[in-house]
């Protein structure tokens, strides 16, 4: 596994500038005694309590590190079973992680003060890939760029998220991630979990926990209630193994793209794609992003322009968007099928749109002769900006057809002051600041407007601007996925930051928008008046985790916090 | 509401030759005490302690009663809580019902003796149909047929199972029914439960649980644990309300019919059709029906013929085959999509199987037209076999767009002997014996070979004949839907047919097969040696219901059993 957290020398005076760390209270358990079992049990070198490594492990995208009091690499579902026995005889809460990339989410960080870190990286074995059915299975620390690698030449398509090569697919899954192929809704296409219990017992879900069930992998619900939703955007297990469900290489692929030149147009694209969701035109995502978001992915906020002020002046923007070609509104989606099913979805989606808006369809040979026309210009000196805007059209191709890349992960660093560490650096190392705030809005025109009503002055007001991209995740729902981007590195900026997203957060809840997702930030604000379900949420899981001993604090808004 | 459960003269000769009851057990509570709270809560019009109408409610088609304490019909979510709460204070448990045609896999019957029903029919109400995003909010109570009705001229179908135009919607969704469309699965369609726990609170899932919010319809896992899963296939809950997705009228529309006229067939139909399903050529549940499953659609068991001999004498068999024109094996299955993608997937069909077999391709225009020529040929005096195939035709096709009918239930009947009170009758009152019987294979030839040389000597053994549709309800999974056909009115066959369940459970399970819905004769052999699964179920529902008020026992295998 290629290391690709090298500490920065800079990691520790960027620390010291961080927000307090929330206040430390010590483990209740005897911590000492845990680490001297966990060390026999796994092998000291995958126990680790030095000082830095914690650190580095607690450090957040969020602003505010929360460093484990341990971390711990069992290297097999069997260890996992002992991390958690021992755990629970000295009463250490412990927080697995898959590869530790939420960013934006909560990262690495435990939900709270002195948990230990389970650390799932070792486990990244591809068990199985079903190029028949169309599946695999996989433990939790195989990467994107692993999964990748294991179905080169299957015929099998993963689906990828935008968290770079190095994240997590079951982490993603069991978050309720989504991508860009059919694909798209990840938890939806996990087939049977895999799951050690507080009390180390270990569940599998669907027909899994049946001896040699024959449709273990190819039927999700198996029989008798479905366990696997407890399990997702919790706590109370630590899955070691999941079936995923991949999709076999379509007949013909073609990517497409809209660029509305208003800003107003927003309702009209969404009221005019949602038919086309509905009746399965479009089979998957369609992710609709504001000129803010297409330019962040393209290059930083122009410091020097504005003179160090923010919000982004509009003159600033107006250039920007020019510069980039970027529209107000541009729609990235794909149509995927046999070769004829393709041709009828492409002249339908020129119909529903292609009167309004200028469409452009991309399928690969088309992008491969742009490469090699930027090739040719770069030889001759130019085509600078040809060049990038394939960078990110191939990027954008990858992601459409289920291949991983660093690509969104620039988009990060939008507010970073100063140079980076590499072109696509780990969000962490590069100081950039990162609160996703992704509300979720019924697919109608008038929703997302109302959407951008809120949002828009709320980020100016404190002195940010709304990054935006509307996800059509199913053909009914609209996932408005926004972040505040800042510089950790900077204390004012930052304080400023926690609290547009409070402001956010209050507001999109009282419009009635709620997020699909949510980070420590957002934990607290989730009961909001609503008792009921999570006071059952809470009964579910102490009956798995009485102790607490899993994860505590994690989507928990009841549980008490500093 | 037509009361369809008109009592019959019959019934209690009927009953009298039945299988004695579950040894029954009193009570704990204070049924007295009970029933004068609950009339004061709900009128005593609605509180039904007659035997007669309890013993009418505890029939089963499973051939063993187990008749209510109390039949209760609360009118609104408000109801059935104050329903729990007298429940709860007087120890009476409680088995809720939406229409109590669960024909099969339990019926009306509550999970063991001494529960009061809480009937859910009065609570027929739709809330909402929503045309822009495509959904409704119903009641439990709502039937096939009241659905249907809501929907006319929405442009909106819903998707509609064999269970007949009686049968609950919601029931369905929760124990994971299928029917027909792309909307096939209808757990999958539910957005959104409203669910009254045992303590009488009213849990609401999704985003539910937050006032006004705007996505609750139209994103089904909300944020945090998705505790859907959990009252599906279960107890511990009375669901009051669900947001059902339905599917949009498509553009285009056609149904296929594939005829494979050996037995030896299945393997290969399985392993063609596979591909489509992945590609998504195919978007919807496929059935491949046996030549007795589609016969018994046609008539009953030919006792004459067989000089009342079973099993059905392989001559016979043959006879009606060709009688019927039906092949050894039935596909049926529908294209939906624009008018040129639905071109699109008929070529691609056609290519894949159309060598191989015939394929009936079958739009409303072409029905129409046979059934015009029906109609002529009646008046001549002839054209009775034509004029049967067209409206079995018309059942076919009627489900595969969504349209509720009777059609199948007949099939249910395959065995009874003498006359029946109707034509479509309801198969409680038409002495009908029905075992589900429903593994879960994967999509592959070979599973399905394997399960037919599983079920049919055991079949043969205990005199049945094996009554068989595989359906690819989703890419990768098979359901093989079969069923111990019965008279419920021989109670020598009665036994036998109990026997015959029993040696099929085992020997699919033995074999790895598992099913994906069970009745009362298969919840005590879920747990197969699989303990932590169930176990873990257990405390879940004991975290809710501690007392056991809601259901007890239902997909329990670890529950007490007589």
């Amino acid at each position: 596994m290629p290391a690709i957290d090298t500490p920065s020398t800079s990691l520790l005076d960027i620390a010291a500038r961080l927000p307090a760390p929330e206040p430390w209270s010590p483990p209740e358990g005897d911590l000492a005694a845990a680490v001297r079992e966990w060390s026999r049990a796994l092998g000291g070198e995958h126990v680790d309590t030095r000082e830095e490594a914690l650190a580095r492990r607690g450090r957040s995208t969020g602003g505010r590190p929360v460093p484990p009091v341990a971390i711990l690499s069992p290297g097999s579902a069997e260890e996992v079973q002992e991390v958690v026995r021992i755990a629970g005889r000295h009463r250490i809460p412990l927080h697995p992680i898959s590869r530790g990339r939420n960013w934006g989410y909560g990262d690495a960080c435990p939900p709270g003060p002195g948990q230990a870190l389970v650390d799932l990286r070792r486990m990244n074995r591809v068990l199985e890939v079903h190029r028949e059915l169309a599946y695999c299975v996989i433990e939790p620390g195989v990467t994107q760029r692993e999964l990748a690698a294991a179905l080169e030449g299957s015929g099998l398509w993963m689906d990828a998220t935008g968290a770079g090569l190095e994240a997590s697919v079951v982490g993603n899954s069991l978050d309720r991630g989504f991508g860009h192929t059919p694909y798209g809704d990840h938890f939806a296409n996990t087939c049977g979990l895999e799951v050690v219990l507080p009390d180390a017992s270990l569940l599998r879900t669907g027909y899994g926990h049946y001896a040699d069930a024959r449709a273990r992998w190819a039927y999700r619900y198996g029989v008798g209630p479905v366990l696997d939703g407890l399990f997702s955007q919790s706590g109370g297990g630590i899955v070691t193994r999941i079936g995923l469900w991949l999709m076999p290489v379509p007949e013909a692929f073609s990517a497409f793209f809209i660029c509305a030149e208003r800003d107003e147009d927003l309702p009209e694209i969404v009221d005019a794609l949602r038919p086309l969701r509905l009746h399965e035109v479009l089979r998957s995502a369609v992710h609709i992003a504001n000129d803010l978001r297409a330019i962040s992915a393209r290059c930083r906020y122009p410091w020097e322009r504005t003179g160090g002020a923010t919000p982004l002046p509009a003159h600033v923007r107006a250039a920007l968007r020019a510069e980039h070609g970027v529209g107000a509104w541009n729609v990235a989606g794909a149509l995927y099928g046999t070769r004829a099913g393709v041709a009828a979805a492409r002249g339908a989606l020129r119909r529903a749109v292609g009167g309004r808006w200028r469409v452009v369809l991309l399928d690969e040979r088309k992008l491969a002769w742009a490469e090699r026309l930027g090739r040719v210009l770069g030889w001759l000196g130019r085509g600078e900006a040809l060049r990038r805007r394939v960078d990110i059209g191939r990027d954008v191709l990858d992601v459409l057809r289920g291949v991983p890349t660093d690509g969104a992960l620039p988009g990060a660093c939008w507010r970073v002051r100063g140079p980076l560490p590499s072109e696509r650096p780990d969000p962490l190392d590069a100081r950039a600041g990162l609160l996703w705030m992704s509300p979720v809005a019924p697919a109608t025109g008038e929703a997302a407007r109302e959407v951008m009503d809120i949002v828009t002055p709320i980020y100016e007001a404190h002195g940010f601007e709304a990054l935006v991209t509307f996800t059509m995740i199913t053909p009914r729902a609209l996932c408005c996925v926004t972040n505040v981007a800042f510089d950790r590195g900077e204390p004012e900026e930052s304080a400023r930051a926690l609290a547009c997203y409070d402001a956010l957060a209050g507001a999109l809840a009282a419009g009635g928008y709620h997020p699909y997702r949510t980070g420590p930030a957002g934990w607290g604000k989730l009961a909001r008046g609503s008792t009921v379900f999570w006071e059952t949420a809470r009964k579910l899981r102490a009956a798995l985790d009485p102790d607490g001993l899993i994860s505590p604090g994690r989507y928990d808004p009841l549980a008490p916090r500093a």
